[in-house]
């Protein structure tokens, strides 16, 4: 089926984003069912509102490609917007499809997490019922890890490095003192500890790090945690908690909700932060030592200078694979890693109904989860240390790396 | 004069510490005046409690000594205690210089900050008085960079790198969505805003980075930054703020004070943070629009991964050059850089009087700062940008950095 393709970016950025884009670009390029590949500029939101680039200019063009696959965020921009139902505005997927048929695009690929997920099911459906010949293909990216049936997502294992890194880091700061100090950091993670789970990775290699890792997946209890401490100062004067934005307590109420104001995003998700500082509190009350309280923010999602070269070469992969789903007409599908069943880690590509995974979540299951609920167990050390593996070859100017621009049409 | 020497490391922790300790090992193992070095553990606290340890096993050890400098915050560990004068408590300088004594020691080295210079200053100056052999000679170090006379102090360029990457990263993160939001990063710097001036770094030279920069040594006004913002808000969407964790009112106030409980430390320094915090409220309830405040943290000291070349190498050089000023009994000195009047960049180095240095603050000059008093000048990137130049060559093994470990003994 001869035409056009389109890819745009959407949720929130990460470090793999945009290596996933360039390798749709790769993969289009080297396809001759498609002719050109424009991009979304601010995702679906952006194209309805007619902005688009026509980014065929970076077929072949290796050192934009090389650059674009270093730099973090969303080069085509992103969006936040979750698509009506077909059968609730029909008018809406009327402007949508119309649009698709002005730039005779036939393919239609969505690099993005979960809600992303959603908006490639409904084209997909909607292209379906009404006939259209467009293929809608989601190509997965989140930070978080928690897409289901995929066994880690794109950009996952970059945000893990830097992660473990810092936390390797800051263990080395903080142990350089003598009196009783408490450091908390609190990691990306609303419903699933997958980010804060990485905090284990400098200790389970032997060096500083994480003495304590809380994740969402377990109640958290203020006395068991200051009782927990209490015990550790006995043994050692610096300790470092690692915890999940979005612990909460065992009647629902987010650790950190107190010190929110409330608000919610478009998807009805609560903004979290700020259980690090609710922590930080309940320590200098409870225990009165040293203690401060670190949220690493968006660095985590965005530090691409320090991303994993197997998280950053597998999106390019699964770019150019899900544009081989495209040219295979499987419409309304997500491309995804499995995991071999080999000694040495090894992956292989596959796509799957977008239907059986978007809108669900991928918790950390219960044996990554030590006994006490208060670390993370070998197995789960085992599952995340092969996406950190290797450094990226980052090319720096004047001492700061170059990143990627778009071209302006 | 034949004899043994110690070093130790004081004071809050950089990414250039441990080469500064690997310089002054480098230094001592080429001299032939000095048999055994000696590390303080935990700095003059830990000596003074009898911790010390025979660090001569890394005399020519060049692994080691490449993995110690690669390896943030202090490999001896660290105190934070400032010595009685010695006026008022002589029986202090007696136990502290019989520790001397018992262990032969002639020259000794300590690496820190502006209170840690107060260290070398009093020690030096009883040796004197009393006729002591000891040469007591301070190394710089701190990411503030706040010393007087160095034309810069090791540790800050690393520090400077990093902030400048990660102000770079975050602008590419935030500019990827279209509705209004301002994103606030709070950097360290009690009084001088040089950390914060790095900042200006990724769009000095021609990437996203901070759109407003906000130092300790204007004074803030609340109602014309949301005046700027709000004019800023008419031509882009995304607007990224850098401010100093010391940024204060006209009245003398810090803009965090509120939201800290009054907490001193033993330098009766306030704790400060808080201030991205207090501007992410304001914002919130004049404008309206999405806002975050991030605190950059301890990060912005201990993530030697992404060190400056050029800080690393300094910082070795200079604790090599501090060997030098003791085997030339330079008592009471501490080494310094000194910026030749070149075009490019060129260091020589020096020793000044630390009673001329220690207990003043280097501030960032009016002509560092533009008009409007919310941004860097040309002036200032020319200063800060040689600092922050080269990458280090990191040892990673299973994906996280290798670091240093000091033998047991």
């Amino acid at each position: 089926m001869k035409g056009n393709a389109i890819v745009g970016q959407s949720g929130g950025p990460t470090s793999a984003i945009n290596s996933t884009l360039s390798g749709v670009i790769r993969g289009v390029a080297s396809n001759n069912q498609i002719e050109k590949l424009y991009g979304m500029i601010n995702g679906i939101e952006g194209f309805l509102n007619g902005k688009i680039a026509d980014i065929s200019y970076l077929f072949d063009n290796e050192e934009e490609l090389n650059l674009l696959e270093s730099t973090p965020s969303c080069a085509l921009g992103s969006c936040r917007k979750r698509l009506p139902s077909y059968t609730e505005d029909k008018q809406f997927y009327e402007s949508l499809f119309n649009l698709f048929e002005k730039y005779n695009i036939r393919y239609f690929f969505y690099i993005g997490g979960n809600d992303s997920m959603d908006t490639v099911f409904k084209i997909s459906e909607y292209s379906k019922i009404y006939g259209y010949k467009i293929v809608a293909v989601g190509v997965p990216k989140t930070v978080d890890n928690d897409l289901i049936i995929t066994d880690h997502t794109p950009g996952f294992g970059s945000a893990a490095k830097f992660i473990a890194t810092t936390i390797q880091e800051i263990a080395c700061d903080t142990a350089c003192y003598l009196c009783d100090a408490i450091t908390i950091v609190e990691i990306m993670g609303r419903d699933a500890g997958w980010l804060t789970a990485a905090a284990g990775l400098p200790k389970y290699f032997g060096h500083n790090g994480a003495d304590l890792i809380y994740l969402p997946e377990v109640y958290f209890d203020n006395e068991k945690f200051i009782t927990t401490l209490k015990n550790l100062l006995l043994k050692k004067p610096n300790i470092l908690v690692a915890i999940s934005e979005g612990i909460r307590y065992s009647n629902g109420m987010y650790v950190g909700e107190n010190n929110q104001n409330g608000a919610t995003d478009v998807f009805g998700h609560k903004y979290l932060a700020g259980s690090g500082k609710t922590l930080e509190k309940l320590v200098k009350e409870k225990i009165g030592c040293k203690v401060r309280s670190i949220e690493l923010s968006l660095p985590q999602r965005c530090e691409a200078h320090i991303a994993s070269n197997t998280d950053i070469s597998e999106s390019i992969e699964i770019g150019k694979y899900a544009v081989k789903c495209a040219i295979n007409s499987e419409n309304g599908k997500m491309a995804v890693f499995k995991r071999k069943n080999s000694k040495k880690y090894e992956i292989e590509f596959d796509c799957e109904d977008i239907g059986k995974i978007a809108n669900k979540v991928k918790f950390v299951p219960k044996d990554f989860i030590n006994n006490e609920e208060n670390y993370v167990t070998d197995k789960c050390m085992e599952y995340i240390a092969p996406l950190i593996q290797g450094e990226r070859n980052i090319k720096y100017e004047n001492g700061v790396p170059v990143h990627f621009k778009l071209r302006q049409q």
